[in-house]
């Protein structure tokens, strides 16, 4: 079976060099600009690609919804298996996707859309096989991550490091997507639907923003608390007929595997209830890394195997089941709380156990107030 | 597909379980026990398993060599795929059941046999597919490391915790081959033959016993380096010729993911050129684990996936091709040293960077005059 990729931009060239190396058949590959390196495989024409009827599988690493959107619907009704590191397309296009997929007799796959080089999507899956997921969460994001370690271990500020993640190339010159939570979401909203075989919508996923975190904030989770703080995504299985789904930082014990991960690298932890706790780490993102969780997709379609992902159980996907504690940093006392203390101009306050749906009501009107306000969870 | 289980133990029970739990077909179980809940499903004959057609996969769970290597190697010449828990089985014979499965286009997988719940080997061999491997290392023992963290945790003795652990059932009541090392060697051995292509020995594997180690070492390391101690495995590609393989107390920045593994957790990991470090953290026994990650390779069998190991590539394995510092604590002081301390009767001394051949030599002639010395590699 040949093998076309759509893309050559970071994650593509990296699953090209890995498919060559590895003695895979490449044949065609998709990009409008020039590379000279690829000389008659290169195209601009799909049509190419979805008229070659030795190619039997379709690589998209272009990212965004179109053409990808497009490219893919077009793959899959033309019989040719497809997998994808978008994340975007994957969370906007599930059921779409899987469906046409079914009718087609092919399959979707999309590893490297979560975890970079971690192969946690594929392992999520299989165990659902012989295995009920309760839960997921996980760092999934490198920026983030980045900038939070490097703010605890050398006590810097957000905006400080957030501008060195700029210039080494780890955050966007927009970082919005990555610090005000939407790529997690996107992440999380995918796992949750492969964990509890149902369908979850970005939309569905509620998100604090990690931008408002002060060197303050971290010094009195150390201080108060002994712990630490990490940003992360969750998709908790509340009972039979409800899931819960949100983005939010974290306080932690310093102890914790999440703790100790670094830089920009990433877990990400499913708990079963026969196989219990499992968790994964990698590399979040980079050429090779994600250009080899795409890579190892297509080699298990070249290898025919057959990997599909079962959807449709309906769930209510509501916040308003799920209970935490949380901590607020805000210029003024808001209506709940627990206790808190007051230093110099902000209050740092702890809540009772709180609907995670309610905290993130009361931090909308929190932050009308103090725009600068910052919002974690307790993670026991 | 009809499955059958040998062994009604810990393990073939859980996988039983999970089997039935997800609605595949457990046709047989060879159990020499009386078990009413298995009904008709039960036999003591293994000729009822062997010449039923119906039955295309044998998980085998009996553990030891005999009679499983005999059972095992007539479900393969009869064309049934195989699945198995048994890490001595699997290290004794690798190249026979490997070529058997071949000869008659059949499987043999065993993820169950390393790391417990944890789809470490299932992983460790579908990154082969695509990249190189570096080396391999972990936490592949839960009873080592729960005496391990107690010790560190409370500041107990060595065997006060390891009467504890066997109280409750976490150890053996000859818990050699956890604590001497071999359990452990036997899973590097695995997991080595399968990153490198190759097929590793026991006996390749160079062994430091963590029967030796006392508060004071742990304190020592504690207060002298900062850092802290685990028991690991380690399989390391020197070069395109030579790999290294070996177990040994380690002492790690209590930073490291390793050291803030606690309890009877394990974690695994590979370094592949392009992927990276990957690790993977679980539960490393236990009925359920275990019993899921048997179940798991059932199920792919099943589900017509036919996973096979590369193997066949020469190495030397040689551990005179790979150098590390080393720690070691003995009532003399040895010939070889970079520094030490003597502390009432005992000497703690940290060597230069010796071949690992060597300090396993050394070893061999500082227990002959103290047998109490205790040994611990830096792993940087």
């Amino acid at each position: 079976m040949k093998i076309a990729i759509l893309g050559y931009g970071v994650v593509g060239s990296g699953a090209y060099e890995i498919l060559k190396k590895s003695g895979y058949d490449v044949k065609r590959v998709l990009d409008i600009r020039p590379h000279k390196e690829l000389g008659d495989s290169l195209t601009a024409n799909y049509d190419d690609i979805l008229n070659d009827n030795e190619i039997g599988v379709v690589a998209e690493a272009i990212g965004g919804l179109e053409p990808a959107h497009t490219f893919v619907v077009k793959a899959l009704k033309a019989g040719k298996h497809v997998v994808s590191s978008n994340k975007h397309l994957i969370c906007e296009y599930y059921d779409e996707l899987h469906a046409l997929a079914k009718e087609n007799g092919v399959t979707v796959n999309f590893t490297s859309a979560v975890g970079g080089g971690i192969p946690w999507l594929y392992n999520l899956n299989r165990t659902t096989n012989g295995d009920t997921i309760n839960k997921i969460m996980g760092i999934m994001n490198g920026t983030t991550n980045f900038i939070l370690d490097a703010m605890i271990t050398d006590g810097r500020d957000f905006s400080e490091v957030l501008a060195e993640a700029q210039a080494l190339g780890y955050a966007e010159a927009n970082p919005s997507a990555d610090i005000d939570g939407l790529d997690v979401a996107r992440k999380t909203a995918i796992s949750s639907s492969i964990a509890f075989k149902t369908t979850v919508a970005e939309k569905d996923v509620d998100i604090f923003s990690l931008r408002n975190i002060t060197k303050n904030d971290i010094d009195y989770i150390k201080d108060k608390f002994g712990k630490t703080v990490r940003y992360m995504g969750f998709g908790i299985k509340n009972d039979d007929s409800t899931i819960s789904t949100f983005v939010e930082p974290v306080i932690l014990p310093t102890t914790s595997l999440e703790a100790n991960v670094n830089k920009n690298f990433n877990i990400i932890t499913l708990f079963g209830e026969s196989v219990g706790r499992l968790s994964f780490y990698g590399q979040g993102a980079g050429k090779y890394p994600t250009g080899h969780a795409l890579a190892s997709d297509v080699i298990d379609v070249v290898n025919g195997e057959r990997h599909t992902h079962v959807y449709g159980k309906v769930y209510d996907v509501n916040n308003a089941n799920c209970e935490r504690k949380y901590y607020i940093r805000a210029n003024f006392l808001p209506s709940e709380y627990a206790s808190y203390e007051q230093i110099g101009s902000s209050y740092y306050i702890i809540t009772n156990k709180m609907k995670v749906s309610e905290i993130h009501l009361l931090a909308k009107s929190i932050l009308e107030s103090d725009p600068l306000a910052f919002f974690a969870g307790f993670e026991e």
